[in-house]
């Protein structure tokens, strides 16, 4: 079985390049790159692209321009210190048969928060064990690092593939996707992307979109003493934050796709954030909810925006001070986009495989409780995308987040034996031989003698020609 | 009905001192007395007192020492640069059925707020008809003057009381009474007290106490699209806080009082804050709310707290997330004493009286919707205190506090009356003849040609001199 033979390879050479890949994973982290501050890190991203010898393109947006655009959705249209990166990794030509594939990632990472909570410095990039930590370590630096290496070791081990690699850092995803977008309108496209977001390894090839609403609860100020005097928001707030639950439960029975069927609330809507009032003494005037609702993989933003608002409405006109109050929605902060491909997508089919070997479980293939730059890919680029990555969620945003290492690295196996499946390769006459019949023979060229002799001493010589020669 | 004279009397120099009083008002207003701030307005009041030849004591109480008593409340030991000050206008001697009566109030005002709510500057002490606006004008530098005009009105008409007159103008009311706490430690005492705090001429012989809680209810954090792998603490605070109202629907059906028969909600638990969460797609791991707790004028402070204490127990231990994560309960700030005048007390009955003169309607008597410094002049003191003065609690602590003058002046002429009635008066010969039988005689001594001259301006000479000298 000559694919057999290249995954032993691959994963071999990705087991070899471990120290590699904790490395680059540090370094990524080490280079923090909040809103703003990316130029660092995406320096770093592009000498690593030059080294594996892919064309790069690195520039920053122009905002102006971004701005025109539908789905743009920022904070600010100056991206000065804020570039892109973009490396390709062409095949002479594309193949009959040959797929040309995009593998985004964003280097955006979100703030801090708390930094007393944090147990070293959120940008320590420490190993401890199996995790390596810091902010940004699971969301997505992991991920990066993972088609970083995926990349440079089919290079290394000489692959040569039948359609185009398109390797993509970008800004901005964690506040609406700005970065992704600008990577769409200079032009860049492929048959079909995946993301290694955190997804502990699972497939997500349907990603729920979410948007941020923001609703005002209207009271009326009195002192506490004589608080029948007034208008508690605080009151108001609950009978508005029933009707949010209640919506959510609705929406929620709606939902017959089977990937959600192991997910207790498929398309939740989080209540994240409630302030109201500012005296002890004083009735509270008003109430801000702030939250995030799901948007489902097949639905449109503006359906389920209109439905917020609906139900929002109809709670104000049955109460007494609402109806002549009414609560104001409004919609602020990112949208991600929701996505789907196609379930009998070949590059599904690729993927699920290539986990099958590198995993030895069958994989776990949900929709996502989240959304990711793939609504963007899939609704502006016409990019099927697929979602798959190291890295948990229960960790992306918090305190102490940290990425385990062996997932970084067979994710990276994944990668790999995904591009050679999907994306095929090309025999030495150059004719694309499909990856199915591809073979790769043991030689000292694919894996020097340095190397080989540091595989053998980490697994034993057997154990190495078993894998690596048989 | 010599007692209807001095009645005319003490309202006509009240009228022709209107300007004086606006001055006064305007002067006390304009010298912003935020915590700390005090100095410059005490010195204001302190060289009034010194004018009306008051005996005029200042100083700057001694945090250490208050800091050991029981009841002293405050966020601070150091009261450097926050004077209190007391003037007393002594009687040679305790006449035979005199009484002596404290005039207290307090001379700190709260924050500002958000000035950009404000219509002029917090702090003008501007003058608009009736009105006159600024932070500390109803709550409570309009009922400070009023009580100053009162004593320098009787001074001025020749009036000699029979029992002392204290005038107290004191810090910290707003933050837990250590003003007051500092006169009765140095020695101040009287027979009974007036404060008055803006009742909007409303007589409050019961006065509700007050103390804010805070509880912290706990979540889980999680991610907001994983909602259900965390638990929101938004969620668990709905049950808490409807656990707080039910609360107090039990609290105030057990309330007999008569004084609250008109009282929507006697003892109110006000909820006036609530924060919780800090990001729209985050689960919420800690909601903190904060609120007010109204005492009921006969009952103790420690048993109320105990009580809230036990409802949100009770309602934790009903709730699988809460028995094992419940939340915290704590006291902060200030607390404010609940007191309670005799039904019977004569300082009441002179009060009811001369508020029926002054106003010509039956006066309402009430029982307080919040506390003053009242509590702690009865529980520390023994003495015996009821609250009324101009201002309105709609306004207190709000952007564009304002007090109508109309009414800085009626409170004045009834408080110069009470005065009359329930300290006594001392005749030429020295006897106290009582207030129903004191008279006075209009002479050019009390109003001085000029004085007469304006008021017969104002008002015409058959109007004044029916007022003045029949």
């Amino acid at each position: 079985m000559e694919l057999e033979h290249l995954r032993r390879q691959i994963e071999d050479w990705i087991r070899l390049h471990r120290e590699d890949a904790v490395n680059l994973t540090q370094q990524l982290v080490q280079a923090p790159s909040l809103i703003g501050q990316e130029q660092k890190v995406q320096e770093l991203i592009a000498a690593n692209l030059r080294e594996m010898d892919l064309d790069v393109d690195m520039w920053e947006p122009d905002g102006e321009q971004l701005a025109k655009h539908a789905y743009f959705c920022a904070q600010r249209t100056d991206f000065t210190g804020s570039p892109n990166v973009v490396g390709v990794w062409k095949t002479q030509a594309l193949q009959p048969g040959g797929h040309s594939l995009i593998l985004n990632g964003h280097i955006d990472v979100v703030p801090v928060g708390d930094v007393s909570q944090w147990d070293d410095d959120p940008f320590s990039g420490k190993v401890d064990g199996n995790r390596l930590y810091g902010r940004g370590s699971t969301d997505m630096k992991g991920g990066i690092a993972s088609s970083l290496m995926a990349v440079r070791c089919l290079k290394e081990l000489g692959v040569k593939l039948a359609g185009d690699v398109i390797v993509q850092s970008v800004m901005e995803e964690e506040s609406g996707g700005a970065g992704t977008l600008a990577t769409l309108l200079r032009g860049y496209r492929a048959d079909a992307a995946v993301i290694p977001e955190p997804t502990n390894l699972k497939i997500f090839p349907k990603q729920q979109g979410s948007m941020w609403f923001r609703i005002r609860v209207k009271g009326l100020s009195a002192h506490g003493g004589t608080r029948y005097e007034g208008v508690s928001a605080i009151e108001k707030s609950q009978t508005i934050l029933n009707g949010i639950w209640e919506l959510e439960r609705l929406r929620n029975e709606r939902i017959t796709e089977p990937l959600y069927r192991d997910t207790p609330i498929p398309i939740p809507i989080n209540v994240g954030k409630v302030q109201g009032g500012n005296w002890p003494s004083s009735v509270p005037d008003e109430v801000v909810i702030e939250g995030r609702m799901g948007v489902a993989p097949d639905e449109k933003p503006e359906d389920a925006r209109a439905e917020l608002e609906r139900q929002i409405a109809d709670m104000a006109a049955n109460d007494e001070w609402m109806k002549d109050n009414p609560p104001g929605v409004e919609w602020f902060g990112a949208v991600w986009l929701p996505g789907q491909m196609d379930s009998g997508h070949s590059l599904l089919a690729a993927l699920q495989q290539s986990c099958q070997q590198v995993l030895e479980v069958e994989p776990i293939v949900e929709a996502s409780p989240w959304g990711t730059d793939g609504g963007l890919l899939e609704k502006v680029g016409g990019i099927p995308t697929v979602v798959f990555g190291p890295g948990v969620t229960g960790v992306a945003h918090f305190p102490n987040e940290y990425v385990e290492i062996d997932k970084v690295l067979q994710t990276a196996s994944v990668l790999a034996l995904t591009m050679v499946s999907y994306c095929g390769v090309v025999d030495e006459g150059g004719t694309n031989r499909g990856a199915a019949s591809y073979g790769v023979v043991c030689t000292d060229g694919l894996l020097s003698g340095v190397e080989r002799d540091k595989l053998e001493n980490q697994e034993g010589p057997s154990n190495f020609l078993r894998k690596n020669c048989i």
